[in-house]
């Protein structure tokens, strides 16, 4: 942007003038509606030509505009829950010029991240997070006597996960100025679940209320009583009034944490004034803010969910670009199946921790809205329900995306496989996912479920493999059964056919050669194919066999492949640490076999965001990498 | 018991002739105080001569047998949140002739375990499991038409738990008649902390309230006022009154759920009465109880925190036997370091969730208390909290047993290793826990936490090792440090030296040899060493290597070992499953060596309970087992 200086200054005259927040602090408040109205437009123009999560950042335009006024950051830190809502911050803290490489390679990060900036206080992928995280930035802080002002900004959906209720829980315990900003737009990705939405609309539907409680805090700031004492007496009882003027009750000040609200969240002069008001009060505050989600651009506001990361589009007439037609999509997949599962087997219900799009368990949701159960953000829940329903009988298939289920993780071994119950996890997003980058890689889930006992753990090669695999889950006896697949579309395989049963356990060997065997796991293989075919042109004899489950493993093919080859290579889209790698190995090791293995799969660090392409590239895990490193070895 | 029979019938008259509910439901209402009597008076003649938990059971006598009267168990389900409270529970339900094998191998679970009997509904060995599983159960009995009723029984310590907070939040959301009972004891394991503590106290201290609440309840039920739609607007009209009568906000009707208290739990009468009138309501509902940890037994009352799990003890008396004097506890080593460090280095603060006591943190808790953040039950929020504190410039050591980790492992992913903070992660109870059986095993942690970049791993062989390491996590720019250590005693060895900085990522050769090397990680490489000293005896000429940590792993000494040694076994008190076997295995490929390789560690199964020296034996990891294997192998 910064390249064409002219055309920014002229369709941006105050946000082309902001390179950080200083900048921002030297206009007046009543310059504030324009530098929102521009900041909404650079968004939506930058998000038209580049994809990424365009409806949160525009409900928070104007929360964003004030915190930064307001408060002296970086040192004063913004703690954004669930970071795709902080685009604004991005391009208000001198990302503005290479907010065109969010999300790419080498790009910015399109979440908060302190290894890019300052200003961004602490990492936001996982929803949640916040209170606990911003809590432990305070308390430290008032330690360190650093005096720093520590503000964390929470969605109405994110306040539904069980960290986040942990950290309120704990916000009034030690000493600390925290403000919490829960932004309420009653909205999470899908949909927000649960009593929490509806105990949060009986709060803010007292306009009454509202008026008599603002009136009396300004009245009460004029006469000086409103001082800064933690316990505040006169505030307590200015929150009982609210409670009997309300008829409601208030979660935040049975935790003895003060509540302000609610306020209009797109009225920046206003926020600034309440801000300025409430940033120096000593003790834990609430401030909850009204917010519509998609705000300023129409068609986001009428379909926030579709609108929540809507690709490529027309930024003037919100017409949506259509990709060219591709294979179906895994979810989708999924979602279809799941769909004749429940039709065939009265038994079978879905569980989604606020992904029913994201799964795609719309498709049975729409049909037949009574079997699934969307527990919003609240993985833990999501699993320990679903072991609940299959105790009592049914059979649950619970949707969560891999890098999620790590919150869900001792709901699995304790609740889940413990008992043997016959739950059906099913993990989205496994693998790389792109552009989301290390927060939402699906990178850990082999290697962190192969150590739970009683699991069945497959990973499809293609679509049908998914399908047959998601029928075979449901057959009887098979105790907890988990399924893991990538993001994206398939292999353009077709996969409208009867359903068949795959043998648990059994691999399959697509191509045999006797020089290097290449095991693989999951649609990789597909990738390992291509390679091993090159490999045989280039005079190496190989053979490809796909093990379609890392547990149990096949070890009769293990012992077969180990007669005939001389060497072996293992290929997967998750960690090399204890992954499907670490299976074999074990495996080998058990018969007794010592021979050379090559292990191609994730590498022990974080892996950066970009296009899957180019990540796998970058780690020699494409096509060309793989035939390059395995052509080379035993050269 | 049973062997004795006139002898107890005569301490036990009622009692004795109850085998199962139905031989409950056969007594008068007038003879359940005496059945509680004689229940309390069994429990405590058996945990004196046989240690368990036993506060937390002699809370709740009056609550089980008011259960098991009312409802129809096993049909009906009874879900126990944080199962130690379930002894009654459990004599009631056809296990008094075998209570005294409680805990032991091959005896009856100290849990409840669905495994073991049908009146054990879900399993309970994590706290706050219970809202969620039996929302699970309830919903499918619905579903299902199996008319099933379930009642989720949960202290107010488990009640701080997100996934508690997750299961109240989603209890509204479909049809279901789950009936919550919140046991308000003001006591988990340690005192209970947070918002929600304080909350519960302001809701019961208004008995003004009670009393005009109670009257109306029964007013509107004579007059047929009080009828079971799941949205009674009666009721809502009461709980309306209620807010204002009390002052007061109640979290359970801000969820949409119906409550009921505060009630005596220690009145049996008036439970079963309660219960009788609420148990065919539709629609969910809380029912409060107060009782009294270790209720009935003076000494228990007084100390619920020692009293909690006592050890054996004179059941008259209440004096508690005094173990022989032996090596210090590794907690204590972990206490007792963390209070020098902490005088050392005014940055170090400790964080535990709720486990203050069991982690001898109460050390430095009695010296400098505001060092101390115990979060209660909320291991989540404990890592992103510490993450926090570290990110601001704190060095949180956050000391979260074993299998309780489990809980946070996203935020250890997540909020520490991707920012990779200097936060200091202490997992004590690690390996085989012993008594407390599967749930509380630390058999996964290696596992789970190796394929996590940026964390070091480490896992000490003794007192001294341990508290150099806890020394050595504490020198800057170590990221970060994770150190796993066993429940119970030490070697012996003398640890109160001066600090020793432990080099990073560096094993130790204690023996060397060069036919067989044992590679160890943790305490368990004691016993190999005496199993390396008896193979040298038996001419096989062993190496023993403590490798002391699994990440980074000493790939050096490793590379020295595959250059002098024949073949390896790798030793570990943890999952075979990737774990350390794994890394080495992994090391051995990437160095294209190949030799053959034995593991020796715990095998791909729920390892179930008993005495450690019990299940070692069992498992063949005890001195003899390892000894006898390696020295077979290759024979």
């Amino acid at each position: 942007m910064e390249s064409n200086g002219v055309k920014s200054d002229v369709k941006y005259p105050l946000l082309s003038g902001i390179e950080y927040p200083a900048d921002l602090r030297r206009l007046t408040v009543d310059q504030l509606p324009q530098v929102c109205d521009e900041l909404r437009s650079f968004i939506i123009d930058q998000l038209s030509v580049n994809p990424g999560h365009l409806a949160s950042s525009l409900g928070v335009v104007e929360l964003t505009v004030a915190l930064h006024y307001v408060f002296n950051t970086p040192d004063d830190c913004i703690v954004w829950d669930v970071g795709h809502q902080a685009y604004g911050h991005k391009i208000l803290t001198g990302r503005r010029a290479v907010f065109n490489t969010n999300r790419k390679y080498k790009g910015i990060s399109g979440f908060p991240n302190p290894a890019e900036s300052r200003y961004d206080a602490f990492i936001a992928g996982h929803a949640s997070n916040s209170v606990s995280a911003a809590l432990g930035l305070s308390i430290a802080s008032e330690r360190l006597h650093h005096d720093h002002k520590v503000v964390a900004v929470i969605g109405d959906g994110a306040m539904t996960g069980g960290l986040a209720f942990e950290g309120l829980n704990n916000v009034c315990v030690n000493p600390n100025n925290l403000l919490i900003i829960l932004n309420d737009n009653n909205m999470s990705i899908d949909t927000p679940v649960g009593g929490m939405s509806e105990y949060l609309m009986a709060i803010t539907t007292s306009p009454a209320y509202n008026r008599i409680r603002f009136r009396m805090y300004h009245w009460l700031k004029k006469l000086g009583l409103m001082t800064d004492n933690k316990r505040n007496r006169i505030l307590r009882m200015a929150n009982s009034f609210k409670n009997w003027a309300s008829g409601s009750h208030n979660i935040f000040e049975g935790l003895n944490i003060r509540y302000f609200g609610q306020l209009d969240g797109h009225d920046v002069r206003q926020m600034v004034k309440i801000l300025n008001d409430i940033k120096n009060f000593q003790g834990p505050r609430v401030l909850h803010i009204k917010t519509v989600k998609g705000k300023g651009f129409a068609p986001a506001e009428q379909a926030a969910t579709i609108w929540h990361a809507p690709g490529l589009f027309n930024p003037v007439t919100g017409e949506r670009k259509k990709s060219a037609p591709q294979a179906s999509r895994y979810q989708d997949v999924f979602g279809e199946t799941l769909l004749e599962l429940a039709r065939r087997d009265e038994r079978v219900v879905g569980i989604t921790p606020a992904m029913p799009t994201g799964c795609s368990m719309t498709i049975l949701q729409r049909e037949m809205p009574d079997r699934v159960y969307d527990v919003g953000i609240a993985e833990g829940h999501a699993v320990t329900f679903s072991a609940g329903l299959a105790k009592e009988g049914l059979l649950p298939y619970c949707n969560i995306y891999s890098s999620f289920m790590q919150r869900a993780y001792d709901g699995i071994i304790h609740d889940v496989a413990l008992q043997n119950l016959h739950v059906v996890l099913c993990l989205d997003r496994a693998g790389l996912v792109g552009a989301d980058g290390p927060t939402h890689h699906g990178a850990f889930d082999m290697a962190y479920l192969r150590p739970i006992p009683n699991l069945t753990i497959a990973s499809p090669l293609n679509e049908l493999d998914l399908r047959n695999l998601l029928y075979t889950a449901s057959l009887p006896s098979n105790g907890p059964f988990v399924i893991r697949y990538p993001r994206g579309c398939g292999e353009g395989v077709e996969w409208h056919k009867d359903f068949e049963e795959t043998p648990i356990g059994k691999g399959v060997a697509y191509m045999e050669g006797d020089d290097l065997a290449m095991l693989t796991i999951g649609p990789i293989g597909n990738v390992a194919g291509r390679v091993a075919q090159r490999l045989c042109q280039a005079g190496v004899s190989t053979g490809w066999y796909d093990m379609r489950f890392l547990k149990p493993l096949d070890t009769d093919l293990l012992a077969e492949v180990t007669r005939r080859y001389r060497r072996i290579a293992t290929i997967e889209d998750g960690s090399l640490n204890g992954g499907f790698d670490s299976a074999v190995l074990e495996a080998l090791a058990d018969m007794g076999v010592s021979m050379p293995v090559k292990r191609i799969g994730l590498p022990d660090r974080f892996v950066e965001h970009g296009s899957p392409a180019d990540l796998y590239h970058v780690l020699g895990m494409d096509e060309e990498g793989m035939f390059n490193s395995l052509n080379a070895w035993g050269m």
